[in-house]
């Protein structure tokens, strides 16, 4: 198997993604080759520095362009046509590797997955899907931004392919899918929202558990919670604030003087835990849901454990036949109903 | 001045209202009559059963049927019309007192709010305002679940009357604005979002500050966060369920053993100042805003210190004029722009 992996892109780039690549390649000697798409001098050095060997399990694509953060996304696609990021989707769309993951621009990542790998049948745009540490269990959120207006069927689309990839990926034998509502009775939300609750539910392939409540989507009684791409965009970036905020609250608690920072040393090891349990570094990337081929979107920030997480996700798409499963369980949707008929 | 006070809404009623209500009289004995607007039997009885002397501060309006958690709002309104919500409100649109408030259903209290006491002119059903525990200050989030279908016009409107309660209610001077967005550059978000952008910033009676990602909400960078009802109650509902599951992690690391609890002693009181900190029963209730007559909705849960507190926030509305600012300034909306005439 080999995973295209854009050695240019995110905050961190080369060195973390070069380190990320080794640890991926060390944990599967057998069956992973990584393509390193970048500048080939800069990666080189990288790998020198850190006193990484970059031997069969390895090759590198040289390019000579980068798509940074500020560029416009559909611009950067469309002229950068030799960056990491386009070069890669390239060879992705042309079969000369089997997946995708970028930690570069979401936007641009998303523009260029839509035009150069295309999507499934069915699918207008891909959905960005995040998986979110929750209390009991981390779960599926998309979508997380990529379609900030939505139609019913496309929320529908959401569940589908979302219970396909906790499935496939997360090896959950029966997700329980629900849909983001302000209130649990069916009649709640907006005229998209019920029209999407009544498509979810008459789905006989999904285990849709109804509408859930913003405030137990923390919890994490779902494994995968549907919505529009703007209030999933709030989700997504409120759990992090606010984790944020709650958590240097409690450190600044700690920190107040001598007999606290000693009760820190009592504690220590368990908000470790608690820190890991909120670390989305843990999960790995954000898959594109509905792309032709598996595209993973690691965090901007991604340091080499993420990296690796996300190699280890992409792979796990690829050997799943992720996409094979999506386009069939996309495909069912669009017949019509043996009642439809009569 | 006159409070009304719905003495049978919410989980604590009526013990904790009539001890709440007892509370806010004893703040301010020389000007602040409540009336307690439910069964007379049943208040009488919980105020002896508390040692509670109903002096002259208050009185009593026998009512025979109460508003549940459970009932339809429109058809609780119309059909139960001798309940303390519906009572306390005609109270309010006649002139029998000042300001309402109460712990009952939302949905019953926005029912009845609109179509007994009515709203001002230009707003065509009130908006829920919350403050709510920030990082840095707390903030007015609006809406947050009155209307879950917005109109950019009633995004620019939420605005106004936010800004006008932070200043009149909250004694912020120059409240800052800003909306919720999924990306701080003004051509973010739906057609909705983009069309409230340039209403807000081309208001010069408003100080706003820009788009505000959802990440940054937390920390209590703005005073007004202006959102259409639908992501409003998602924000105020998650900030909720994941606070109180962060907190519910770092207590059990606390109880796990001997040392853990031990170190808990240390550090107890910090907790409970971060803990007060995001405990919305400090700020009191949530305003109606648009009514033509100040109504509060306390909490569901609200204990004696929320009603007080809630009972306050009515007394500075009423103080302050809230209903005329908010008059005026949405007043000035509707006048055709100078240009225009041109």
């Amino acid at each position: 198997m080999k995973i295209i992996l854009d050695a240019m892109g995110g905050d961190n780039a080369p060195d973390e993604i070069v380190k990320g690549a080794a640890q991926a390649v060390a944990e599967n000697r057998d069956n992973l080759t990584l393509a390193l798409v970048g500048n080939e001098e800069i990666i080189r050095a990288s790998a020198a520095k850190q006193n990484i060997a970059l031997d069969e399990h390895f090759e590198i694509v040289n390019t000579t362009q980068t798509i940074e953060m500020c560029d416009e996304p559909a611009k950067a696609i469309r002229t950068k046509k030799d960056s990491s990021m386009v070069v890669g989707l390239r060879m992705l769309a042309e079969g000369k590797g089997d997946a995708f993951v970028s930690a570069g621009s979401t936007g641009a990542l998303h523009v260029g997955a839509s035009l150069i790998v295309r999507t499934i049948k069915g699918v207008k745009r891909p959905a960005l899907a995040t998986i979110i540490p929750g209390g009991k269990k981390p779960y599926l959120l998309m979508d997380c931004g990529a379609n900030v207006e939505c139609r019913a069927p496309m929320l529908h689309a959401f569940g589908v392919m979302g219970s396909a990839y906790m499935n496939k990926v997360m090896g959950i034998a029966v997700p329980d899918v629900a849909l983001v509502n302000n209130g649990a009775e069916e009649s709640k939300g907006t005229p998209l929202y019920k029209e999407a609750h009544q498509l979810l539910k008459a789905d006989p392939n999904l285990h849709f558990i109804g509408n859930i409540e913003p405030r137990d989507v923390p919890d994490g009684n779902a494994d995968v919670v549907v919505c529009d791409g703007f209030t999933g965009n709030v989700i997504l970036k409120l759990t992090e604030g606010l984790a944020k905020t709650l958590l240097g609250m409690v450190k600044e608690v700690f920190l107040k003087g001598l007999t606290t920072k000693l009760a820190y040393l009592l504690v220590k090891d368990g908000f470790k835990d608690v820190k890991k349990k909120m670390d989305s570094e843990e999960y790995g990337g954000a898959p594109l849901l509905g792309t032709a081929r598996p595209v993973i979107k690691a965090h901007g920030s991604s340091k080499a454990k993420a990296i690796k997480n996300a190699i280890r996700q992409a792979r796990l798409c690829v050997e799943s036949d992720l996409v094979g499963t999506m386009t069939e369980a996309l495909a069912a949707l669009e017949q019509p109903k043996p009642e439809e008929n009569a």
